[in-house]
């Protein structure tokens, strides 16, 4: 845990101060590529990673940012959902439906946190930590659509797999509703998307029961 | 080529319209996850992925666009770099120092963008469309910084693969610096880091002379 991945090979004595802290940073954040979510992709016969998964979240959030109830900015909604993984990077990645791990999942992404964006210049730090905090307390709009694009998203992959994690973690749908109710609440559109593609997901047998 | 992923999994009828559209590019769009570029990862020893390649260039720009010398919008910065590769998932990666590939690139590319582009709402299309043009044609900051940041990131995970694609492709030192000026002609700050770690390379044998 105590190495950066910036220590194998250090850069050159050349770059120093500030942009030496952001490229330290911008290496270190490589490690996110590796954090694996249950999420299968749709496109390969492999589960998904914490940086394509927010990739696709960014795009989610540009193509589908009109079906908002509350009017959103894009490009910070789009900030929120890039960042808002990081900490994954040192705590790992939290199932949405492993109780036992959510239970030790504050603490773990706090730690990671303060680690992490130590990195950065203290300003850039600081607003790292801005965003995530936005992120994880919803209290804004953007905060709210970017949630509900991280709950969307599964939805959609699990679809895909005609049961994906709803069967692997014996999810009812039922279950699968309470969990992605952020949808709903975020956009009326949207969460009547979600609740058709739930129950025709319970016809078919691809939520447990 | 010509069966969309959701074909094999149509979403419910109850989703109509323009955001049926929508998902139907959004699912689409995880192809970019299973498109390979050439470009080791620092984290892992594997090749990097487009999407999260895409994610990467995008937390590049939010962290180092102080460095733009022209004054740079980052939420625009940002959606250029998160489409800037889409054409790729039916065009392929098309790698830096393959001069063949290279050749036939952009009838491949223009044909892929029509075909992806067409899936979402026309306005979407339209706006994607713009986007990746104006990535294409630097002819804005933000495109030249996009642009920047695109060839900053491949040359800080060959320096931490202490050769990576250069040693693949037997670049010399002058050979990086010509493809790389983009980074340069972006930011003297980030030139002089770029600069620092392609003599520091050369230095330790990891471009080809
Ligand atoms: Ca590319």
């Amino acid at each position: 845990m105590s190495e950066l991945l910036v220590d194998t090979n250090p850069l050159p004595a050349g770059i120093s101060g500030r942009l030496r802290d952001q490229l330290t940073f911008l290496i270190e954040v490589d490690r996110l590529k590796t954090v694996l979510r249950q999420s299968p992709l749709a496109a390969a016969p492999r589960r998904e990673n914490d940086a394509e998964h927010s990739w696709h979240l960014a795009m989610a959030v540009v193509v589908l940012a009109e079906h908002a109830d509350e009017p959103v900015d894009v490009g910070r909604t789009v900030q929120l959902v890039l960042v808002h993984d990081l900490v994954e990077i040192y705590a790992g990645d939290t199932p949405l439906y492993d109780l036992a791990a959510r239970e030790s999942q504050q603490e773990r992404e706090e730690a990671a946190a303060a680690r992490l964006f130590a990195l950065l210049p203290a300003d850039q730090s600081q607003r790292m930590r801005e965003l995530w905090d936005e992120f994880e307390a919803r209290r804004t709009p953007e905060a709210r659509f970017a949630k509900a694009m991280d709950r969307l998203l599964p939805v959609l992959h699990n679809w895909m797999a005609r049961g994906g994690t709803w069967l692997a973690f014996d999810a009812s749908a039922d279950h699968v509703r309470e969990h992605t109710s952020s949808i709903n609440e975020a956009s009326a559109t949207l969460g009547t998307a979600r609740d058709h593609v739930i129950a025709e997901a319970q016809r078919q047998g691809w939520t447990a029961g």
